[in-house]
């Protein structure tokens, strides 16, 4: 199991907040995605924009993503959003999101993302590829 | 099983996209929430900033979202939204939302929502209640 | 003077809106980007993803952006937004918008965007160059 | 003249970005926004959401925002955003925005705000209200 784990914290802010004025869902989905960017860059020690052409890759796409909202986060609230790597498959793998105000869960995330490259044969085409053991054994 | 479906034909804009030039996923987020409200609205015949007027309710906050994303959608693709609520229980529902684009399904969406009202005794909880069996119906 | 005039509508959506219960600031920048793109396709019958390579641009760049917002605009306004050119120059030229509610004008926009195409010598950099004159001619 | 600045640094995520690689205009809209709330608090002692009550006022609404665009900023990029206010006057006031990166001016941004309240005999109008000389005086 992949234990290396992710942790920051940000203020909600006023723009993040809709008429019932709490943070609107989409914002969340960009919060996970930023600490998923920040999880590797610390597990790796590479940063994001270094990260495709690091592994010869174009990415890691989300294939999948999915938020529970136990409590709403307003303006102000003190968010802290701990990421990890639940699992390592072949050639995917999921991020867990849990996000807290005052020690107290509000959000769940989770994501699925794939190790995604271009076809050798046609650049065109983009294929989910192996990920390196190496990789893998930063999170371990 | 609820059989009313609303349908609505976006395109994509410059500034949904990402750097990989595809839709960056929590736009799809923001137009899933927008198609439920025009899918309430559709059904019910009450414009949403008068849903909760209407029902006295405080609205249909999501408390669960996910998206499924099977292909990427570009800039200038024209998208298409299905919307339909393909559950109801008493005071919970699910939106199922499938968004294609040249007639493939690109991204599928589902979201769980609550009917949610203040407590009568106490006006700064909200809690969910039980959904209008005439709501219900306008589903048929 | 450029006559050529392009109009649209949109609902203010649940999304765009702050604890204020009023549209947040950037998503008007976001409104007038896209009927910028949505001008220069009535005017030139090409279409946004296709403009660059049409004229062998990189794009029309934004290098100054500004709005009045004389108005609030509300969750469920039905928003009218009429884009013009209000002047070319030789390789810039000033887009307005005027977003009305109601027949009010509640929000002014204005953008200056350059012509913009890679360096013969040099595809790194980007210069600004003279705008076509079949393009000046079917703003009119 | 004003002279109290604050100073904050953020990094460009993945979303701010669009397809040409650099952020997308409007969001440096919101990175404004926020410094400004930011500012008001560094030299208030007062937290954002705390600025109204503490005032009796309903917020400082913007009236008018404005930026130039002078380098992209990317994926990636440092950014330090040095923000201050250049001008008070008797309701209304302005907030300059630098965001530089390396060392090199990116984007200036201005703001005109308003300090707004209720009117005591109709609290569905809001008017400008004479900024207390106590606020003036803290931003030096």
């Amino acid at each position: 199991m992949a234990s290396f784990t992710f942790r920051r914290q940000l203020t909600v802010e006023w723009g993040y907040c809709d008429p019932a004025g709490i943070v609107f869902n989409s914002r969340f989905f960009e919060m996970f995605d930023i600490s998923s960017w920040m999880l590797f860059e610390a597990a790796l020690g590479v940063k994001p924009q270094e990260l495709a052409s690091t592994f010869g890759i174009v990415g890691i796409p989300l294939v999948d993503a999915r938020a529970n909202f136990l409590k709403p986060a307003k303006f102000g609230d003190v968010a802290e959003i701990t990421s990890w790597v639940s699992e390592f498959r072949r050639s995917s793998f999921d991020i867990e999101h849990h996000l807290s105000i005052n020690g107290e869960l509000a959000v769940e995330g989770s994501e699925t993302r794939v190790w995604a490259a271009r076809d050798k044969d046609n650049p065109d085409k983009i294929h989910s590829h192996a990920i390196p053991a190496e990789v893998i054994e930063k999170f371990g």
